[in-house]
């Protein structure tokens, strides 16, 4: 599976959250990085090459920073002009068809805001309605978001777990069951042994795998128990 | 009462509906407006007047055409910038709290696809939730937008009556009764007398009003026969 990953960020060098993530997948051959703001100072978009760009992956991801509930200027005029009529929509022909879409957001306000109630009165999913619309007219599958809150005051421990999310959205088959994730976990841990990746990220995966184990097992013996009777 | 109209469009001159609404109202005293790609064509926003501009006026319109379920980059820019931090949030004042906000929206898709079941999925109130997220930010009161389906498509009658509900979204106070739209229909119709605007419209409105009163004719003609037994 060949994943595009479209980065908009307005001030990407200052944002700790951007480089954290960029950082881990930089030497994964199934990941194209693609920064529209690096690509394109000028903003002037080219769209046969952009459009070419979308044909040759599998599942398209957006990553932005989420301010006012939408996505950055630059990323609204690649939609605009790169899903224009004739490839985006209005002909029989839906060249992205059958691909998977998917949001990667960084939100700087605290998840429990995001619901009737809260300061931000409505949740991640009806805020982001315009993005899974968007992906039904093109006919993609939308994935599960990627809803990274507050990244600035996370313990190590709590970026891991989102490291790891963030590895499952570009990378892992859409299959759910837990020996899937499992297999894949694994599969990637073996990878970076082979390369420079930071020793804590090995370490902190492993440990999920051995909590994951340790959870099946234990109810395994619950079951047996019950069975016993 | 001022009014703020914010318009953003990539390509003004080639929309037909925008020169159509924008002409309606370009001798009102009490709107100002204010054409984005007009007054930024480098895409630099003076965000100090444009502050001060927001200051000045008691509505703020959004007016753009809906593509992608949103605004455009422009606009997006313009919210991303001027309504920063210390203005549209993070301090205890709060700027704007108070005012009026609102969207009117040139959308090419026909009104019945916008509903579950429909093309377009999710109807205009569920895709618009990011901008009510932010009236909710700011402390504004969101009214209810217009949503103008497929200008290119319509009758005449069809345009005036969607040019009524323009004038009011612009211009009207929020009170709602019939008698109060019935008086703020004339006062526009009698200053339109006075100025070179198209007799069609005038004949229109005219037509509205005496509509609007051979309804309560008749209602009151039924209230009448009810209480006579």
């Amino acid at each position: 599976m060949q994943t595009l990953l479209i980065v908009s960020h307005p001030d990407i060098i200052d944002s700790g959250s951007q480089q954290y993530f960029l950082n881990a997948i930089k030497n994964e051959e199934n990941i194209t990085i693609h920064h529209l703001e690096e690509q394109y100072p000028d903003e002037k978009i080219d769209i046969a090459k952009e459009q070419q760009l979308l044909s040759k992956h599998d599942r398209i991801i957006f990553q932005f920073p989420f301010y006012w509930y939408s996505a950055t200027p630059l990323l609204k005029k690649w939609q605009d002009e790169v899903l224009g009529e004739g490839f985006g929509y209005g002909t029989r022909k839906k060249p992205l068809d059958g691909k998977e879409f998917g949001l990667v957001m960084m939100i700087g306000v605290a998840e429990r805001e995001y619901q009737a109630g809260g300061e931000e009165l409505f949740t991640i999913s009806e805020l982001t309605k315009p993005f899974q619309a968007m992906a039904n007219k093109l006919g993609m599958t939308y994935l599960r978001p990627l809803s990274i809150f507050q990244f600035f005051y996370l313990e190590e421990e709590q970026k891991m777990d989102y490291l790891i999310q963030y590895w499952q959205m570009l990378m892992m088959d859409k299959e759910k069951s837990l020996a899937n994730r499992e297999k894949w976990l694994i599969d990637q841990l073996e990878k970076t042994q082979n390369t420079s990746a930071a020793p804590n990220t090995l370490r902190f995966a492993i440990d999920q795998i051995q909590t994951n184990r340790d959870k099946m097992d234990e109810l395994k013996m619950v079951l047996d128990d019950m069975f016993l009777d």
